[in-house]
């Protein structure tokens, strides 16, 4: 079986931009990522395109995977559009895997796109609300915060999480996301500014949530066999994780956590015959501050019930033992839900070839991106390494 | 590479159902499906699902792949919901062949379900509108019969094709669909029938367009490492196509044929070794009776232009020398839109697996199924073969 590698990751400004298009976000993430192929891609080389995107506001529900990528002169291959929540595009990436070990391509695009802010409020709670459960979330009046603040409680009760750890998620991601252009938020909080901010969904605050965002992303996923044309410092795909669960929360074995991810995790250290020791940065899905810290747990960064203390403890800030979130996260650089996946591969691309500015981290190697659809019905997860000693 | 092999396929009757849920009908396509594996198969040996669907009536938007795979047990293995408007299934099919040969998974089910019927007449046109090019077609009031009405234009135009020729559609298909037990429309038609039926766009009448349908289907897609365990008359898939094209009718080179489904025949043919004399039948996507008259030109079942004659000639009845949609096709057994793909690869697998009752062909050993997205914007073709002498 060939093995698969990333050669190229860009993406849009995250942000509110209503004179763009769905069509000239993905364009712009198109172009970013095509130019940061090391030594260069004709477009022409692609043989096949998969598209994440939810469709918030239902402007384009049925063929968006063509209709953004014809906008990008991509009319002819095989485009497939993939859609899990809010880990559409990180699904994206995982299917382009396939299609590149499978044999049946062997350069193929991986992105995804999401225009948000043009809706109401009404209208995003509606479009998130039917990536919950139907009957006993949504339309019992459950939003995506009030799922994840249950989530929050039940890791609070259960192992001690105070409110004051859960603000430092945001302080982390938010001085991260300071220091990258495309983020949608990117400016520092304080500590106090997370602890005082209006409630949102209690014990979550205004600041323990993610914004609403426009934007768009996309990476190049291609085969052994033509990787050397494109770079001499590949990044290897060396793990693949993926699982479902039960959409609604009630139905889980667990509100403390996310099972989904623990068996996607579990999937890509196995794949890559890695352990989350071999981790030198993560880019993990911080919707709400709580999914981070439940992303530690189920990543395997730190026991279970010990988030609170580990994020404490600055362990994942860019200068701890397991950088997290360098990009600024969901929470400061933005979460456009269909691009959010491939968008977090865009950081581990940056940071893996030494591109990532003033967030660059010391010659990591391998990287991890964590991307969960609505409260876990799904979940994966990748493991990137670069291994220049492939290429000599 | 390994191959990939057919080894179940199962659905729910086809009609319009208001006492079932798109989560029941999945159930049922599921159980007809796993019942229908020749040696047994316990439902936990699946690793992966791809389930396809465009959600018509916005019931359950996201994560709609695990919402039904929950429901038929399989909370837990990686579930991509895949959507390529009326290919969507038929693009689930190829994602599980490609997961398949990537090797990442031995077992996968590739299935479809829509539910249409509790939706207005304003929602189904929504719905499908969504699936069309949106500025020049959908908010410009053009609907799906108008674009095919468009393409039937083209094609008498251009090669002198009747409404005569486009009612034999309806005459073969629905006296097709009067031997399938799961046909929603599963009556005869007389060619006056046809001919006499009110216009829905002109020229076609309402009996060259398809129902809007609930329905759900199912199928197994293993790996040649496992296939031994479920059946000794093993069916490979033998090639897969897709090519995707401009959403909108008006920005493509032709409008009397699809040209996406011309380059996913090519690649299917192509990737099997075979040409259009080594079918002994094809299920095509006559979601309009001018659909099933470019098919058979778009695969070479006959010369470009020559469709119309060739129908006439009784050239695709069960009878003749390639028969079509032997099932009945979208326009007898129903078009349940997510589904409809999926369904297509029921009747080969039924046909191929000697299990076609009142439709069964006479010891057929390869088909063809030919599924399209909106007027053509995404098309994807299977082949697959039926090879005992592989097993011995």
């Amino acid at each position: 079986m060939t093995d698969a590698y990333l050669v190229g990751a860009g993406q849009s400004d995250y942000g509110s931009f209503p004179e763009e298009s769905y069509r000239s976000l993905f364009r712009t993430a198109f172009e970013d990522c095509v130019s940061s192929v090391p030594d260069g891609m004709d477009p022409d080389r692609i043989d096949e395109a998969v598209v994440g995107t939810l469709g918030v506001g239902g402007r384009q529900l049925g063929l968006s995977g063509p209709a953004v990528t014809e906008h990008v002169g991509l009319h002819g291959v095989p485009v497939t559009r993939v859609e899990n929540a809010c880990a559409a595009s990180g699904y994206a990436v995982r299917q382009a895997v396939q299609a590149v070990k499978s044999g049946m391509a062997d350069v193929v695009l991986a992105g995804g796109v999401e225009v948000m802010t043009d809706a109401s409020g009404d209208a995003v709670r509606y479009w998130l609300g039917v990536s919950g459960e139907t009957e006993w979330e949504r339309l019992s009046g459950t939003t995506f915060a009030g799922v994840y603040a249950q989530m929050a409680s039940a890791h609070m009760r259960e192992h001690g999480t105070t409110a004051e750890q859960l603000s430092h998620v945001a302080v982390k991601n938010h001085a991260n996301g300071a220091d990258n252009p495309h983020a949608q938020l990117g400016f520092e909080c304080s500590l106090d500014d997370a602890m005082s901010a209006p409630t949102v969904a209690d014990p979550l605050t205004l600041y323990h949530c993610c914004p609403t965002t426009d934007g768009a992303a996309a990476a190049l996923i291609v085969s052994e066999d033509v990787v050397g044309e494109f770079t001499d410092d590949p990044i290897r795909v060396a793990g693949v994780g993926a699982a479902s669960d039960r959409v609604g929360l009630f139905q889980r074995d667990t509100y403390a956590g996310v099972p989904a991810a623990r068996r996607a995790a579990d999937g890509a250290y196995g794949m890559a015959d890695h352990s989350p020791d071999d981790l030198d940065f993560a880019e993990v899905h911080d919707c709400f501050a709580i999914a981070e810290l439940m992303a530690y747990e189920d990543l395997g960064l730190c026991e279970r019930g010990e988030a609170g203390p580990f994020i404490e403890s600055g362990a994942t800030r860019p200068d701890g033992e397991i950088p997290v979130n360098t990009s600024g996260g969901l929470k400061s650089k933005g979460h456009p839900i269909g691009a959010t996946g491939a968008g977090q591969v865009v950081e581990a691309f940056e940071q893996l070839s030494g591109q990532a500015g003033d967030r660059q981290l010391d010659d990591p190697r391998v990287g991890l991106t964590h991307n969960v659809g609505g409260s876990g019905g799904a979940a994966v997860v990748h493991l990137f390494e670069r291994e220049k000693e492939v290429m000599g």
